[in-house]
This record gives C-alpha cells, structure tokens and sequence, in this order.
C-alpha cells in the first residue's frame, strides 16, 4: 500500500496524543512528523503507546519548527491552541499541505465575533470563508484540499443531537437550550489548582455561563439566531453527554425517524433509547449516541460522545479518511469502549 | 437540659444513618428509638460513628417493631419507603406522636397523581390535605403536632432555586426546564448491578426521562401548572446540583435581589456567584448555594445541596428543630465540607 | 484466509465480554458462538461493542446450550466460575475442543488444595496434571490441544514480576510479601450492596487476608513452599498494581538486567523505572510494566496490569494465538490505553 | 467560659483549614489570627466553612505578619513547609508562644538526617533535641510549652499500628514493611500537571520508593533501626491506609489482646477486624483504625486514618487540648464522617 505522510502539531496534549496513536496504528498513514516542545527528543510511539506504529523510530521535535517539518507533507494536523492555530494554518497551507485545525480558529464564519468569545483578533477572514467545517455526517466529505475546522467537542454533541431535527423542521428554531458536561480532559493537560484531582474529584459545577465559546459554533451550525449553552465539569476523565431542549412540532416516534434517517448507514452515530444514551456507550470510541424523550411541550434530545475521540482527534481522522478517499472508519472502527 | 425523645424508623438507609447520627449526637434530643432490620440488635452509636451518642447503649430493633416502640415518643421520623411510611404514618399520628416523614408519601395534595407518579394507591387522603412541606426557608416552621411531609431531594435543591423568584414575579411560569445532577446515593442503598461500581464509575447518564416522580412535586411547590425536569446520575457519593432555566422579567441584578432578600438570616441558604455553586462547597453540610447568570433572553438559577443533608436528613432534623422551638440550626450548624 | 473457529460459554461477565470482542474483531478467527443467560437472543456484536465484526449477525446462546454449541468448534474460552468450569471443560475436551479455561479450575497441580481454597472437591485430577498454565512469557506456547489453565488476575501480575528473579537466584525465595492491589471490575458483575457505587467510591480496604485463593497459584508458579499475599479494592474500574518484597541477592542493576533479558523481545511485558508502574499506562492494553526499587536490604519489585486484559481475557487470546500458531500479539496490539 | 487564644499559620493549605475550620468551632478556644497569602484579607470563617464560628469577623492576614500576629498569643499552629516551620518556630517559642507544627521540620531527633530526607541543613538541633512527638496515645500529653512535633499522617498510621505490638514484643523488630496508600490531599493544594485529575483520575502507583521522609520518623518512633516504608498514591481526596508486615512471635489473639489494651479507653483508636479496617469508616473524622491477621509465618497489622484530621490537623488539636488540660477529644469528637 501507499501511504500517505500525515504530521501532526501539538501532539503531546490529550487530543494532539490521541490523534498521534490513531495515525501511527493507520492502515492507509505514515506519520511524517510530531511536534511537542514537553517530550522534544523522545520516541513518539512509545509516548502514544502504539505497538504496531507505521513509524516506530520518529522522535518528536519541538514545536517552533513545525513550518519546516510540514514541508512537502500533504495532511496536516493542529492539534493547537487557537493562538497557535491562526498562525500556523495560513502558512501551512501557503506550503501545499491541506490542514486538519483541532482548534476554533477557523470554525466561525464571522471574524467579528472573535474578540467577544476567543479574546483574539481574526487577521484571516479569508480562510474563516472557505474553512470547511468537518462534521461529516452532516457536512458531507471536506475537500481533498485547502482547511478544515474540526468542530469542538460540546458542538458536535450538540449538533449531531439537533441539526437533523432542525432541518426537518421537526422542533422550533426558537428557544433552544442546550444542558452540557464534560470531563476534565475537554480541558486538556493542566498545571491549575482548580484542575487538581483533590479539587474535582467528588465536585460538579458549571462554568463560563452565559460565556462559553462554543456557544456561536453551535447556533451557526445548527442555523439559529442563538441557542442557550450551559457547560459543566464531570469529575470523570473523558466523555461529554448534552442534554437538548426544544419545543417540538411533531411526536417523539417522527423526531426519532428523523434522526434514524439522517444517520442510516453512518458507523458512527447510534439512535438509541435515551437511557442508553451514556458515557460508558462510547468513551474510548468514534461514536456518538443519540436518545429522544418528548410529550407535548417539550423534547428532550440526549447525546452523548468521547470528547477526545468524536469529539475531536476521532473526527479529526474520520475527515481526513473522507479527504483521502478512504472509507470514514478507517483506523477507527476498532476502538474499543473503555468500560468493562 | 430536658431532652426531647425522637425515634427513627429505617434508620440503616443513607438517610436514616445520617439523621440518626445528628439526632444521637443532637443537644436538645434523646434518642428513643432506631429501627433497622439489616442490623437489628447492633449497637445504634457504633453503626452511625456517634462518638458523644446521648444514648450510647441503645440498639437497633426490627422495622416491625416500629410502631410499638414509638408508643409515647412524641416525635417520629421515618425515613422509608412511601409505601411503608403511607401504612406508618397515619398510625403513628392516631398514637399521638409527631411525624416527619423523609419519603414523598405525603408531598402531593391530589391523591390522583399517586397511581400515575408512584404507582401507589393513596389511601389517606386525609393526611394529604393536612401534611406541611417542609422546607422551612419557604413554608415557615412546621406545625407542633402532625405530619411533615419533608421534601424530595431534587425538589429542595429547584424549589429553593425558584420560588422566591416566582413569588416575585421576576421569572415567567411557563417553560421552565429543571435539569438536575445528583450522586449515586440519592438512589438509597442498592444492591443492582447497575449501581455497581463497575457500571457507574466513569459514567454519567440521565434516568426516568419525563417520568421522575419528584415533577409533580417541584411544580405544586412553585405554583406552576407544569416544569420539566431531568435527572441524571453524577458518578459521585453526594450531591445535588440543579441548573434551572425560565425566561426572566428582570435583570439579573432584581434576580439576585429577590433571593438575598427572601433568605436573608437564613443559615443556610447562600447566595453566591454561578461559578461558586458547586458540590463541594455544600456536600457534608446542611447549606443550599443559588446563584444566577442571566441574559434577556434565559434566566439559569442553579443550586446545589447535600442530598443527604438538606434534601433529606438535615432538613428533617430543621423542621424537627422548628417544631420543638429551636434554633433551627441546632445540631445542624457544626456539620462540616467532607471536601478538603 | 482460513479463519478458525472459536466459541466462548460466559460471554457476558467483564472478561467475557472483552475476550468475545476482541474475538470478533480477530484477523484469523470467527466467532462460532458465545453463550449468556443474561443476553441469550441478543445480537453479540452490539453488546460487545465489535463495529467491524467478523460475526454482525451471532447471537447469544444460553448457558445450558454450551456443550451443544461447541460440538464441532476446535477452541473454546471458558469465562465461567471454578464450578462451571470444572463440570464444562472435561466435557469440551471429550467433545474435541481446546480449552482455554479462565477460571481457577485447573490451575493447582495438587487437588488436595481446592476443598480449602476453593470450597471445591475437584473430580478431575487427571485435567489437572496435564494443564498447562498459561503465561506465555515464562511457561512457553501452550500445547495446541488439550486444556490450557489460564492464570488468575493477582498471580499474572505478581509471577511475571517474581519468577524471572527467582529462576536466576537473584532474590531469596523464602519470606516474600506480595501487596496487591485491584480494580473492582475483578470481583466480575456484582448486584452485592458491598459492590455498590456509594460502597465503594472512596472507600480503600483489604479483603480475603491470608485466605485468598490466588496465594496458592502463585507459590505453584514461583516454585516457593509458600508467599504472604494480601489483595485490597481499589475504586477504580480496571487494573492492578502488586508491590512485592524480597531479600535481594544482588544488586538492583542485576535484577533489572535479569527482567530485561526474560523478557527481550517480547511485545507485552516493558521494564521501567518503579514510578512508571501505574495502571494508566497499561489500562485497556495487553501490556506488564515492572519496576524495580532496591537496596542491601529489601527488593521491591512494582508489576501492573489491566486485570480484564492481560490478567484474564487478553491473555487468554495471548495463549489462543500461540496454539494456533499465529503471533502473539494478533488481535491484542492494537488495543489502546484508556488513559488519555 | 474563658477561651484560649490560638493563631495558625499556612491556614488556606489542606491542613491547615482543616484545622482552621476545627478552631473557629472549638468550644475553648479563640482563634487569635490566620495567616495565608493566597487570601489575605478574606474572611477565614466564611473561606473555611464555618457556620458557627467564635471569631466570625476575623481575616487573613499575609503570611509574612506571622510572628507579628503571634506575638502574645499562647498557642501557634504552624501549617507550613519543613523549611518555612525550621524559621518559625524558634522565633515563636522565643516571643513566648507554645508552637504545635505539622511540618516534618522537628520530627526527627538526628539533625543530619536532614539533608538526606528533606534536603534541608538543620540549624536548630536543640529544638530537635526537646520538640515533643505529638502521638498521644503513645507518647502521653505534651508539655503545656514548648514545641510539639506533629507526626507525619503515614508515620501516625505506621506507628499507632506497631508500636504496642513491638514494646510488648510479640512481633519482631527487624524486617518491618509497611506497604502504605494515600489520597491525593496528602501531597497538599497542588498545581502541577502530575496531580491535575486527568492524570490521576484511574490511575495508582508508589512514589518516592525507597526514598520517602516518613521512613526515618517511623524507624525512630518504633525505636527499630530501620523499616521498608512504600508510599502509594490512591485516587481519593482523603485517607491513608497502611498494610504493615512483620514476623509474629504470638498468636494473633495475642497481638489483638495487646493492641486493644494499649488503647482501652481512647476515643480515637479503634480495633477491629481486618477487613473493617478501610477509609470509609474514618475519613471525616479523628480516629485510627486497627485490625490483625495472622499466621505463624507473618503478622498483618492494617490501619487507616483520615490523613488531614488523624494525620495532621485532628491530631494537632488532640495535642493542643491536652496541652490546655482538656478532654483531648474537645472540638474532635463530633467530626463525621464523609461517607453516607
């Protein structure tokens, strides 16, 4: 088989290190480079604990030369902060490689709307308007070229959960509240008191009210004027389950059919009975499970992903297999549930 | 001092072994009597970890013995079942002693809703008319005599969110959705598979969807026609952590108002801000936090609780208070954060 | 290419599970059947969480059918207990099948020794005499008929630690403390109150002192007349960490190099320093990390495995390659850490 | 009732709000002053929960104000590092205040352990020489002036657990193991990635092998010329459980028999079986407890404490009331504990 070389930026933070693992065990991959200035120097498959790696000898270099590593390597990942990312994407695809961007530096539309939700000006609005935002079952295949915005991981819970029922205009626009929690990996390696284990173990709370910025990915996605999003910490490591509700225009068993038509055929996204919808389902997986409870004035649509995995470097891979040409599951389908 | 005898019918619970505790431990009581099947003929201090028990000999004996050995107690607690407390209670009363029940026997007026809520035939509708709910913040002190029907967990924690906002007229009545969050022992002791360890460690989903028995309750104590509202299960011991949304009438700031006001020389209703609102600022303690974001568009109140503590045992042990011309906080005030 | 058949009676207890998964997912083998009582009818695949099955439509059979099942099937795993075990792998070997026994039925050469350890008489000595004991690093590839007695989860950890020591004369064999300490998905599915979530979350303690049954198995395998071994619950879902103690013979560099050299090229058991033994690194996958800490007095050797992969399911796959031939990581490489 | 005046300094650490928080409510005493730098100029009741405080309108004050603060202040609790106590506490006891410290500072008797196990060169060693080692039990009422060595929380549990058995003899001094497991808050309020939940969340493994600071205080406590002491750490906030190993020279029964007479009429040590030997029944609160499993070969002597209450900041206040002449379970008894 030939391989294509594929690098990865950021590769020593919790996404960045799951991504790593998937494309050093990928059947159709060669990892080309991994950056991480923590473990510069060191083997990147012992690190990521591939056994079987497409590239066991490659040894991480250090983030400032990932311009030069990048060069003539056709897939790039950043699995960066969105700082890093505005910096590097341009570039990266100024130098041929189509970019892969973890990060929410290229997922709105509107430039303006990044100093109020990421406290960054956007000095690439052009790459915002052509970015390809990668949610393949609703989004379709990205372009084999050019940038894509791999979504965050509470919004593509929620969009997953509600978009088909917003096409079909099986719920109101109007109203939408969306219930969200997270483990403490969606925040990726910390170094801060208030992410001690000896401070969250045991606690819950919500956090960035009213602030969070994934709140404008959603209602753009979803196509809304605006959506209410509420994000709380889960004293658990993985795993994200959004709670959605929205008043609905047609009976539970449409919403379901709704849903089950959108996704047939699709091996990542599961219709289930909502208390199915869980963490255990499908941390450590690819997979996204969707639950529906409704009576007259209410629908409440559950989801539920492993945020490291759909929720980001899985999805991250699901785009590049479709931007390859590959089948969306390649490398992924054999991920394992974490629970017994 | 000249203590008061209080007895306790299922004193081995969750519940029960907390209330037993403050009540063995408790400056103004003498515990009469512990009821408990699992450990009858076991010494009650030892079991409960009472280390200055007012009666440090006294043992457990069977449930069945419960309405004989309350004979001339004039204060009772039952922290049972609704079916046993709903066989209980009215005898216990017609005995002539004073009941707080700890079950939702008691809480809702319309015998109707029993059937469909608690698959419970009510056969005292008698008592349903004359039980006080106890949540003294907002109900006032209970009656001397009588029967307390002392609220649900989850409606401690969303109706002490709510009321004094709705009572104000801040909030509208329609649309409110109550999403709640609660730890694994608010299901009481179990010996399911599903609330193994192995199921439940690392997992986080939500349960009895438009069905939970405590919806009827959280919209007669807020005057409202209807609320929805989700339960999940936090893979963690205790607490409760509600987040509410209603459409506001107000800013933020008369939101805010509102609640300092009606708690005002409360002990143990605080009002802090949304991000203080957490389990570990309350689990162990008989308080309630609130705090509220709010926009034009949303109002989020949330609110936490020990569900032990204030959404059962506690708040018992503070209506008991009230009853006997206490300070409410008696026994209750020294319960320390069980978070570092 | 020829797939071999294979079967597996208890498919629905934690190594059951994750043995039938990786089963399904297995390059060289098919799924002949797997049996529940539990899950008898249900589709196998989606219970195991196998997206690539190389059985989607089996379904579960019920215990009883087994033997039926098995009829013409050239391997089966046996994730049954000791007494199911015993009555079913006779049987099976007379029908014609390998066995690959999970439970402790057939790993202590003497009988004499299941009456006290097992509460077991053991009707079939003569199984016991030709089983081999499988840990595939010490005892070679097993025969490729017959029945294999696969280790239990403690005795994997400890004797991959210990035994290499012990055959180079490096540590003494008399006076050995094994201080084990494991997940509690290792007490398999549980509806005891014991096992319960609000048991167990935060709690730590020792169980079955100086009585339990693995103490045996690991004095058989280290070749020692006896050894001190004490097992404690650890809350968490999957691993377990032994600390082990002897008088060293040599110095810690000896004793290092010793490791190193019993397990040169082997792909699942890696020497580290002492501080990397912890179940993050091996949770998930079929690896042993061993450490060691020494000095004139005392050796420490550190061992942790994931008891649901290589202390049960994975090795038992691990020996299922072997005896047909195949490397022994097919299937088991690929499985990923659950850590992030 | 006349109260003592108490100040504590390093009072926003573990420890020392712990102990804080037990001040404020303490029957006899008053807090004189709190210092900490992280929330100077907060209100220390409100910071450490405490309801019912005796000093209500107190704040902290910067840590560098200690000696100013102290000065005529009778008793001071110093919460502080090793090297921060080492400068304190001879001041303290200079400007004539009795001095209880929780560091390792005046543990040990020999001043050149020091720089092997805290890397610190001591300049005190006449404090060392007549500090008073604060295990009541063991070690009887401390000076009413002074300076108090607070022990360590692995020693305390190590100590109370083997001292008896070795004055009486019926275990043998040499070749102690003692194989121990703590939460996480024994390492303190930490920002380091290697304690941030994502990490240790799952995870368990020892530390410090062979080279922790608790060894040599244990040896000398015990008065035996060396031990083997492991640490491990456990993902849970509180509780330290330690399984200690040693050559019996009685039988259990004997073991048992001296260790419930060394500790017949103590509040806070509790022998019982060994598997009732775990966290659960002592986080919260100030007590040890006891179990014994024997064979002719090997004692097992389990203990488990609270590692911030028994392990630190309980004991230092069982030390201050006996240095104040009361019941050494004033303001401790009533402590409960965290599990339901």
């Amino acid at each position: 088989v030939e391989r294509t070389r594929v690098g990865i930026v950021g590769a020593s933070g919790y996404s960045g290190l799951v991504a790593t693992r998937i494309l050093l065990e990928h059947p159709a991959v060669e990892l080309a480079f991994g950056t991480s200035d923590k473990w510069a120097g060191d083997a990147i498959s012992a690190r990521a604990g591939a056994l079987r790696s497409n590239r066991p000898d490659l040894r991480f270099v250090p983030n400032a030369q990932a311009l030069e590593a990048a060069r003539g390597v056709p897939y790039v990942l950043l699995a960066t902060s969105a700082e890093v990312s505005l910096e590097l994407a341009p570039r990266l695809v100024a130098q041929g490689s189509a970019v892969i961007d973890l990060s929410g530096a290229f997922r709105l539309r509107d430039p303006s709307l990044y100093p109020q939700w990421y406290r960054l000006e956007h000095h690439a609005p052009a790459s915002l308007a052509t970015a390809h935002y990668g949610i393949p079952e609703l989004f379709g295949p990205p372009p084999r070229t050019g940038l894509v915005a791999n979504p965050g991981c509470y919004p593509t819970a929620a969009i997953l959960a509600l978009a088909p029922l917003l096409r079909a205009g099986v719920i109101e626009p109007g109203g939408i509240v969306i219930d969200a929690k997270s483990g403490v990996t969606g925040a990726g390696r910390q170094s801060k008191e208030a992410y001690s284990f000896s401070e969250i173990a045991g606690d819950f709370r919500a956090y960035k009210l009213l602030g969070h910025q994934h709140t404008p990915e959603i209602a753009q996605a979803l196509g809304v004027p605006s959506v209410t999003f509420t994000a709380h910490l889960l004293p658990v490591r993985r795993g994200i389950l959004a709670t959605a509700y929205a008043r609905p225009r047609a009976p539970r068993s449409a919403l379901v059919e709704v849903l089950r038509a959108a996704y047939a055929g699709r091996p990542f996204v599961e219709i289930v009975e909502p208390e199915e919808v869980s963490l255990a389902a499908v941390v450590g997986t690819n997979l996204c499970r969707i639950g529906v409870a409704a009576n007259d004035e209410i629908a409440i649509v559950l989801s539920s992903i492993d945020n490291l995995v759909k929720g980001a470097a899985g999805q991250a891979i699901q785009n590049l297999n479709l931007m390859l040409g590959l089948d969306e599951g390649t490398g992924l389908l054999g991920l394992p549930r974490s629970a017994p």
